[in-house]
């Protein structure tokens, strides 16, 4: 072994703390791994007192995290406070500008700044770990990174959020509603008192957004992202999709079209004999398509301290080891940047639900619209009779434009006997 | 980009072709994520002539592979002809005394010299890369070595092997028998015409061994894996294990324990809703189950030219960034010689299948040898009545060893009313 390789710590929440404790409890198997000792020289964090199961006290605190860089003798600041802005944006600019490598769970700033970052990574010659912000312990970037790098990829895509797979998981296992659902993953810890940045499909994008620069060689683009989230979710469509043998899954999928890059984050229906339809609960999954390499498939905890600070310690082990290689998997300079496909531009097949009037001649008007439309109608279902109240009608098409299937969509919502707006969900092959 | 690397290959079956053909195919990529172009300077095979889809005709062609090491400007030698000894042997001997990086599918020799091969290209101060001897396109050396790098592995375990999940897998869904689909097998080209290695088990053996070392630290060790292969599995207890709630699966399985390191091979009941359970067909899966990772599944294709290519040539891609590692990630000096468990200690369940005669008092003798060897009963299932012909009872036993489970078996495959030897398959829990 040679010496040592001594890093700085901001944010001791709950993946920064796990951090600090997986390096103490295996410190012998790190240092054999990495050929030299790995050492935290210093801490920083909103709160010095703060309970966390951690002793802090043998380590010096320094009360700015940016200040962290110019601890004497760092070679990597881990930052792991989080947010796009403020302390973690300052302590990530802080570290590079001071020519330290930098080790990152930060999606959200990832997403916003990539670029920059990789950019000024390379002008200051150090390395960027990012393992810890997509997928949590899933080992997804170096599998892109390396594993995979013989591979162009035709589709990236996975089920990014925890969150929102806990959620779907318990409307479908348990015949729930949204709402209640999310009250109780709040009490339980799995959903935050703002659940928004999950539910609402932002945390999926951030992490596809990076997942797209390292598959596709492109620049981070997280404003190319069509984004929505979860909410409009429905017992009665999450029952109407397992009838017609699906599941519903928030997936975030990249693909290179004709048109450009396709990014979008949105619930899908998804086929109940995928791989994707089986995973369950707070468990994430990846899919890379790869040209060569087909479909490979990498399931586990997405979230949590311990899983989190597994891949947070394996990108400082590789750091110590002394690899170097690009954050996106080619220099920054040379990500494309790729036009976003416009979504009026996918191609899918898409499931429609109807609140409507039962009264002769509604489905008439309905499938006269479709083929106006130029949308051809795979299946319908009609669920329940009833001379008073509006009762659902399920259709599926085969594939067709975004753009033919919205305006279908918006003309079948103006018919009279429609009493809500079509709810529409797409259907993702897998 | 700073100039080139220049790499020979030996061996044009369908993996190295495979590997010329994407290394051409993706020149610009590869260079790109690489930093330099990487260029095939020389090739050597058993026959110069035979067809292959590719064209031979500017590349070098060096009769003898060993002798690609001294080819003028080689700097990685990658050995693609398989098998243990002989031609693929001396190649490999031979770059690493040459001083050239490795890269190599040969799953058989890394499993019987992997120890020496480490030690030899450390001392070279070469690179060895084998991601496509493990997992085919599945970059599980690379999770182990690096994505994962900060963890202790409780245990690591998968199916390993293609040919036999496709065998099982036909068995299960078609109700065929093992004889009927290895012939039909071997028609389709999934099976060799000796199809020994694959189904007695000993590829998966060695895929083990090299997936042991590296989540252990420990020596590679062939010699010390419990091997079983697939031949007796019959229809009748693929039946009894679906209608109990399990898929039959073969695995290699490692795991510490107190009495040393347990390497096994063999058919294992898994439940049928854990994740290898779903894994059919051709397909390889495999679990690392991290101390701070929790449970990892990485799955995809196992074999095959383009899958195994992509393997081939994300090694080469990673010594042309000049990343150098240890070969089982930590140094071959430090990689520890940890006892092989041996198998009597072995604790899990079991299923018994007994072929019987019908009378009264069989099942009465077949529970008091269980009490007396200390084996707990868990189910009983008995299908079928005849005074005149064998009917077949199945056991599942608690949790017990696996030398009181052998004694037991021989006990009560000696009463006179059980007609042959009590088949006897583990039960994993997953």
């Amino acid at each position: 072994m040679s010496g040592s390789l001594k890093i700085a710590i901001a944010g001791l929440g709950t993946v920064g703390s796990a951090t600090v404790a997986l390096l103490r409890e295996q410190a012998a198997l790190l240092a054999e791994r990495s050929g030299k000792s790995i050492d935290v020289v210093a801490v920083s964090a909103r709160d010095r007192n703060k309970l966390r199961g951690i002793d802090i006290s043998d380590l010096a605190w320094v009360e700015s995290p940016e200040k962290l860089a110019s601890v004497p003798g760092v070679e990597v600041v881990v930052e792991l406070i989080g947010g796009a802005g403020g302390a973690a944006r300052a302590t990530v600019e802080a570290a590079l500008a001071g020519g330290k490598h930098l080790v990152t769970a930060n999606k959200a700033l990832l997403a916003r700044n990539g670029n920059d970052i990789a950019r000024a990574a390379e002008e200051a010659g150090v390395e960027i770990g990012f393992e810890a912000a997509v997928g949590g312990a899933i080992p997804v970037i170096d599998a892109l990174q390396d594993g995979l790098a013989a591979n162009e990829f035709r589709r990236v895509y996975g089920i990014l959020n925890g969150t929102c797979n806990y959620i779907l998981t318990r409307m479908q296992e348990e015949g729930l509603e949204y709402a209640d659902v999310v009250a109780d993953a709040q009490r339980l810890g799995y959903a935050e008192a703002d659940p928004s940045v999950d539910v609402d499909g932002q945390d999926t994008a951030h992490k596809l957004a990076l997942l797209t620069s390292l598959g596709f060689g492109c620049a981070v683009n997280l404003a190319g992202i069509h984004v929505e989230g979860i909410r409009d979710i429905t017992q009665l469509d999450v029952g109407f999709a397992r009838e017609l043998g699906y599941r519903i899954k928030l997936l975030g999928i990249a693909r290179m079209t004709e048109a450009g890059v396709e990014q979008r984050v949105h619930p899908c229906l998804v086929p109940e004999s995928s791989p994707l339809a089986k995973v369950q609960g707070v468990i994430n999954a990846v899919v890379a398509e790869g040209r060569y390499s087909g479909n490979i498939v990498l399931e586990g905890f997405g979230a949590g301290g311990a899983p989190t600070a597994s891949s947070v310690v394996s990108d400082i082990v590789r750091i110590a080891r002394g690899v170097r290689r690009p954050a996106f998997g080619v220099p920054a300079s040379r990500l494309r940047a790729v036009a976003a496909a416009p979504m009026t531009r996918h191609v899918g097949q898409y499931y429609i639900r109807l609140m409507v009037k039962d009264r002769p001649g509604v489905i008439a008007d309905v499938a006269a619209i479709l083929r106006d439309s130029d949308v051809s109608l795979a299946s319908m279902l009609q669920r329940g009779r009833s001379a008073t109240e509006t009762v659902p009608v399920v259709l599926t098409t085969h594939e067709t434009t975004e753009e033919r299937m919205g305006r279908a969509a918006a003309a079948i919502g103006r018919l009279d006997s429609v009493v809500a707006r079509p709810r529409m969900i797409r259907i993702e092959p897998l």
